[in-house]
């Protein structure tokens, strides 16, 4: 479950119980809650805690932002931060090679000097947040729309950034909250030397592959640490978790404090019709053409399936997600419900003075979403790069974009060129991961086609593109003829600018330029009916405020949220699902299924049986308000102390992004007395136990 | 390779020799040929030898089409019949249960009484053809087109079946060749006791599993023996195929003699437009989509792979057949030479008195294509079944239509109802081959998602199937609801007639009902569009066979055809590839791939090793024009012997499709040598060995 990569397998379960809920009207624990406005009231109320700003504070500056579309949190005070193996897994990859497989076979450095340090990953660290809507639509000028506001409020936004970065020293961004109700300054901690210290084997983190996915009960041990260092020294932490040896209870209120990624829940009718019907059936068969691409690669053989291994997790991943969502958009149970909403929503506006304007904005956003349908899978292909799937042309694009924004001005640049973000895009773009010509060469051949398939073969672009040759030729041609694989060459044209891009007529980089001008276009045309979106937006929330008060948590934007709930088990098809699972449970599953893969264990586990503690919690269910990109966030007790990490949801959670319910959704995590048990017993890594149980080395 | 699943992945060898090739003139050892109009002068001048009418009469007796979709051909006086592992795989899997799994642990019956009858198999051998062009054309009224065409043509076909089936007891089928330039009338005789004799593990015969499906050098033993019986006792069979100990030597010409199931080599480039930028881009990601569906469902448990095994098989075997034939339409180097050759066709019409009536054919053919390309999605959905996929719509749909279409005259019903095609409908109809109501669940589901994503969620007839609940809770119910998987309510119903198939108000045959009106009007149209497709394909080949002669073969059309090439082994990206593999390479294959799934071996087959003579041809391969349909065909030398059966062909084969080549494209075959070699050593069915070596029991 990491970012954009959210929701359940094909409604399964989804088709069972939508009927029942949706109808309901209390909300229960909903919200992916804002730090500055975390919902002290409710929780009061309900379980007679009180969040006071000391506690927020800390779980705040505990909490870790993967970059790569993860959370995280700290667990000592020298710099030890504790995530998801599979958040860590992109990192382990881009450290494997042939002859090193830290992701199918674990990790551990016994000592500082055996950490390895991570090719390009960047952590950030909230450390501040500040309300800047009145600045950004200040910035605005009165009555502008379209393209010419979307324009303004780029550059104000991109002023604002620079100005923070330049006085903080931190990571600045502006984060659109509430569709464009309203705009803050997210400021952050930012690091980029991280070094990996502990990862048990795949098949211990992931064990029951993707067919286990988002399913409960599970027995994961999803975790994996890594340490952060500042000048070349474990960083020193004031803010990290302390660890519960005890864990949880069933019923204990606990907290989850992650990046959700996204999240759809206030969009318009109008604007699910338009996911459902254009966005889903384009989106969902594509990522299932690329599973199956890499899979029937993969397993050709045992290095092919190393080198695709997280592309082909992150494309299971996301299909399994989207398939469950989409299940939700077509459950007459769960639209009907929000379509009922929004009637009412516009009823109880009245005879408002604003009632007008609130109905015109809701027309104005079926306008914006209809001239986004449009265009939408052109733009997709072309903007987003679907029909040039490869990180070598994403690289030759940058180079290409980056000639052209960075002698503009900071605010008049693509939002990813502006000053504030330099530093990350450059980490990005230098990085020294290995990239495989073979997997490069299939999946740009495959994009072509698929280029091919929705533009029409005779589109007059599709045939530059392709150049008179077939896809699979003309991509082995790209992919064999470019540089841009090579991190010397990159930084050459990066610094040398755009005369030097041109000079180099790396042929990657003139398939850049040749979709450049359309590309273009489309996102500019693309963030104008955006603009018009979020203007409208913020005069329905602005309505919404108005009528309920801070009452909802905004949609998720991958900042820092905080959610809260009870452990709890449920009930599937007349089934009770037990709130945790143990060790014993592990062995079963692998039993029954016969030790084949998925199911298969290392041989450690196999070894180690008659050591554990058997009934040890391994991993636990609870009914927080989470998606994708929570994945690895702590989950603490009322004491602010580490009880679990998030690693997934189950299947009936997948809906989570259209609505909240409580029922048959759960929040699924990592016991923390599981992840001591099994560090103890399985690795052996006590100085490491020792480590999370004093709080540092 | 089975029928309509024809041709390779990804094109990844496609385009790097197409270039060359297509331009060439010559057309080498093309043709999948009529029995009616062989090679003979080809083959003399090329090889030699003469094609006797005695010779082709054996080999065309002891052809063997399996209806269920592929080849075979006997070779014992006692109606042994062999064919592919694959072909029989359907047979094996609807003989197990949870308990035994003939298809993963394979089947040996020592006596006779122990051979297992198949549920619901139909075999076919040809016992001759007759040429009724004359009279199918006869039965059109001159100038009429269209819909009114289509009809009077039906009802002419229709009437020739039954007089023939009366007449000689045989199967009697018009088929329509060169695209409607021919229809013959092919009489079967028609055995439908069919029990299974032997069938190694699954293993054996796919060794290699998908991600080999389509390659070469392979190591398969995929073959399947069964024994056709009639009244009660083993059938006595006149022509049967002697078996030959010492198989073919490289360069050696072979014969192959089988159901090519079809190809679009004669398609105008127009017709060819339409399959590539409609049809394509939708039924390849179709198969994609459900390859996804039933592959995560399978990891899931043992069983349920067992119960998608097939199912899975037959979607992953044709996503890569169509995968490869789509880099075929997206090959310049390809297409390119066939709009050459449809141009300089038009050319060579010159002043002829027909060229401008051929020529205005082309133009109908691209109004007739466009016509279908307009409602092809919803013809697929509805007519085809798409939007409903699953065996329990299937049959509550030849419910209902039975009821409506059994009182009228024979020629004005629905093809698949006429007189001459009753006992294969009904020996469909009552199988008792075990259904799924879980798989069946699952896949409904998808296909109502499906329905939804390409007709649009707001389709009145989308909101009438789904009927207010979500496509899982529909399916669920619709399944749950039906008694159609109950084979004596089957029977009661089409017994009863549309009266009381009405009066049972079964909710799925009710669903087939709720569609029934438009998948009919769009047949329909389809057929009509096919028919002046037909009318204008008959003038073009007549102008063909007035400027060539009968140098062409037509189209395949799963009928019988004969097809000849030498052994011969090939280079592919400058790596020679041999023509034989033998048993030293499938426990090399084995062994690198460290006897993991799918390139693991059964116990047996580890066991057996040392006893193995190493170096016998287990897989071979030739240059014989193939396509989906003909796994199973018998391949033979001069002698009429077997000397290897087909089971595959190469990834660049797979855009035989278009068009024909020899220089990459190659038939894979098993050895016979290596057939006896495996029965003798590794399973020790001597009884068998010497029954196929003796051509009796």
């Amino acid at each position: 479950m990491k970012q954009k990569q959210v929701a359940c397998s094909f409604g399964l379960v989804v088709g069972l119980w939508l009927g029942a809920f949706f109808a309901r009207a209390a909300r229960a624990d909903e919200g992916m809650w804002l730090y500055s406005a975390p919902p002290r009231d409710a929780i009061k109320a309900k379980y007679g805690f009180t969040l006071t700003d000391a506690w927020l504070e800390h779980l705040m500056k505990s909490s870790v932002r993967f970059n790569s579309g993860g959370s995280g949190s700290f667990v000592s005070a020298d710099g030890l931060v504790i995530t998801n193996h599979h958040v860590g897994a992109d990192d382990l990859q881009k450290l494997s090679d042939e002859k090193h497989n830290y992701l199918a076979d674990g990790f551990y450095a016994a000592t500082p000097a055996d950490e390895k340090k991570c090719v390009d990953l960047e952590l950030n660290v909230l450390q501040s947040t500040e309300d800047v809507t009145a600045r950004v639509n200040a910035g605005v000028p009165s009555g502008a729309t379209g393209e010419i506001a979307a324009t303004a409020r780029r550059k104000v936004m991109a002023e604002i950034e620079k100005e923070s970065r330049e006085k903080t020293g931190l990571r600045s961004d502006v984060v659109t909250l509430y569709q464009g109700g309203a705009y803050h300054l997210y400021r952050y901690k930012r690091y980029t030397d991280i070094r990996i210290v502990f990862a048990p084997e795949q098949q211990a983190a992931f064990f029951g592959g993707d067919p286990d996915n988002f399913e409960y009960p599970r027995y994961d041990l999803d975790i994996c640490l890594l340490r952060v260092y500042e000048n070349g020294q474990p960083a020193k932490i004031d803010h990290f978790l302390k660890w519960s040896k005890n864990g949880t209870k069933e019923g204990e209120l606990t907290f989850v404090s992650g990046h959700p990624g996204g999240t759809d829940r206030q969009l318009t009718m109008a604007e699910l019709s338009v996911l459902r019907d254009t966005e889903f059936p384009y989106i969902v068969n594509r990522l299932k053409r690329v599973e199956v691409l890499l899979k029937n690669w993969s397993d050709r053989s045992a290095e092919n399936s190393r080198r695709a291994h997280e592309n082909l997790f992150g494309v299971q991943n996301g299909r399994k997600a989207l398939d469950g969502e989409q299940a939700g958009l077509y459950s007459p149970a769960l639209m009907d419900a929000k379509a009922a909403q929004e009637k009412s929503f516009k009823a109880q506006l009245g005879e408002r003075a604003d009632g007008a304007e609130v109905r015109a904005a809701f027309d104005r956003i079926a306008e914006a979403a209809q001239a986004q349908a449009k265009i939408y899978k052109r733009y997709r292909l072309l903007e987003a790069g679907h029909a040039f799937l490869s990180d070598s042309f994403h690289t030759a694009r940058v180079l290409l974009r980056a000639g052209d924004e960075r002698p503009k001005p900071n605010g008049e640049r693509l939002k990813e060129f502006g000053d504030a973000r330099r530093e990350s895009l450059e980490l990005d773009l230098f990085s020294d991961k290995p990239i495989y010509a073979d997997l490069e060469i299939l999946k740009l051949g495959d994009a072509f086609t698929l280029f091919a398939e929705n533009a029409g073969y005779d589109d007059p672009l599709v045939q530059q593109v392709l150049a008179g040759q077939s896809p699979r030729e003309r991509a082995a041609a790209l992919i064999n003829g470019t540089k841009v694989r090579d991190v010397a060459f990159r930084r050459q044209l990066y610094d040398g600018g755009a005369g030097v891009v041109t000079a180099a007529k790396d042929p990657m980089i003139e398939l850049a330029r040749l979709v450049d001008a359309e590309a273009r276009a489309l996102r500019k045309q693309w963030e104008a009916a955006d603009e018009t979106n979020q203007q409208a937006h913020a005069i329905i929330e602005k309505a919404h405020f108005a009528l309920e008060g801070l009452a909802r948590a905004p949609d998720a934007t991958f900042t820092l949220r905080l959610s809260y709930g009870p452990v709890k088990g449920y009930e599937e098809a007349g089934k009770k699902i037990p709130a945790y699972t143990t060790f014993a449970g592990l062995y079963e599953r692998n039993a029954e299924q016969k030790n084949k893969e998925p199911f298969e264990l290392p041989p450690r586990w196999l070894d180690k049986k008659s050591a554990l503690k058997l009934d040890t919690p391994l991993d636990f269910v609870s009914t927080e308000d989470i998606i994708g990109g929570n994945s690895g966030s702590p989950v603490v007790n009322s004491a602010g102390e580490f009880v679990g990490i998030i690693f997934d949801g189950n299947l009936a959670s997948l809906v989570l992004d259209l609505a909240y319910e409580d029922v048959h959704a759960r929040a699924l995590s990592v016991d923390s007395r599981g992840i001591l048990e099994a560090m103890r017993k399985v690795y052996g890594v006590d100085a490491l136990v020792n480590e999370l149980l004093n709080g540092k080395r």
